[in-house]
């Protein structure tokens, strides 16, 4: 499929238009970021390895009953998808206390949580993606209540399909990260990617982290550990 | 009324048990905090002109509907209230931007918000009060998810009393800081004080600030704002 116009350069993924005016390519890069964007790195087979954990997820989230903006895997880096407008409001399920949770609330890291939180975040990196609520996302015209009930629903849904898809291979799904965008009908869609770099897996029975907290927290063999997932992610359970 | 032991001490309050076991006396002390203590000040009166402010408000909101956990001014400084556990789940309702909202969001102070914007926070003064959501705050066994709805529908009342209540005395509520406490039947009962140390006032035809952000920022004239207040609160509208 010919790429057209460059229409968005994330830290990970760029996303180009193409000759269907519903329909855009992403490709995944080898650049990975964290602590937004202060600390920078890259491997090569990251973009690989995410878009083929993406591309295995998706279409089985889709018979699942959610709708995605995925169309199908075109390239080892590559992905033709529906064209959507991003909601600004990045959306985190948290199973297990960790990372800027656990900072932030004083909670060890590893402290399950009695029910699922939903935490929503503004996305802008020149704020540094911030906690917010559904209020303000409302107040501010960054989504509809509608859109924020629908993508809460959503959320919630993936999880539950998430988690025992990974237990079932090991893995104890802790927190995920996801984007959802606007058809140009209105239908919202779940967006972006499920990889180690938007999920926290930890190994089920050794608990060793296999996603970008390698990666944030210098520990190292973020290149086998992104492997792994992809081999658990494509398995049988 | 004799005050018996010390129940607890914040920032601005001491609060004592008494000979009643379902009651508390409060204390408004001179002391003026900012940045979660570690700006420190007092000034003479500040303790009298809040503890004033509050039992002015108090009563009004209890004949609008609102429980609360006050009973009587006792002086200059202490106020007879119900004992309560304080849920640890700080309330702010925030009507325009400013402040902290401002700051993490980029919405310069000042804009109108064009719906009431609710947000939670958790009460710790060794984390700063960290921003949550009604979620964080139900898996963490901070309050049930019925005590946040009826948290949150309380909360809006209180708003709706004193938007027009300080509008009618040329004052524009910007934002305000409540806490709920539990009766021992369970009841959610308004908690501590509404005053310039928990409300942003803006003169609505000047825009001069009369609150506490006189002396976060160093304005200075705090005393003579508060003043102000407790003459505005308490005069007819």
């Amino acid at each position: 499929m010919t790429r057209g116009e460059l229409k968005y350069e994330g830290k990970a993924k760029r996303v180009y238009a193409t000759p269907h005016p519903h329909e855009y390519v992403v490709e995944y890069k080898d650049d990975a970021t964290a602590f937004n964007a202060q600390k920078r790195g890259e491997w090569a087979g990251k973009g690989a390895t995410n878009n083929a954990i993406t591309a295995h997820l998706y279409p089985q989230l889709e018979a699942a009953g959610i709708p995605t903006h995925f169309l199908e895997k075109l390239s080892e880096r590559e992905q033709r998808v529906k064209a959507v407008t991003i909601v600004p409001v990045e959306v985190i399920v948290r199973n297990t206390a960790a990372g800027s949770f656990s900072k932030r609330l004083g909670i060890e890291e590893g402290t399950p949580l009695s029910r699922p939180v939903v935490e929503y975040c503004y996305k802008s990196d020149a704020l540094g993606d911030p906690l917010i609520n559904t209020d303000t996302a409302v107040a501010l015209g960054w989504a509809t209540a509608e859109d924020l009930t629908r993508i809460r629903e959503l959320a919630l849904q993936v999880r539950d399909f998430l988690v025992p898809y990974f237990a079932a291979r090991g893995v104890n799904l802790i927190d995920f990260k996801l984007e959802f965008g606007k058809l140009p009908g209105g239908e919202i869609v779940l967006a972006d990617e499920i990889s180690p770099d938007t999920c926290r897996f930890w190994d089920a029975e050794t608990g060793e982290k296999l996603d970008k907290d390698r990666f944030r927290r210098d520990l190292g063999g973020e290149a086998e550990a992104y492997a792994e997932m992809l081999r658990r992610v494509t398995r049988p359970a």
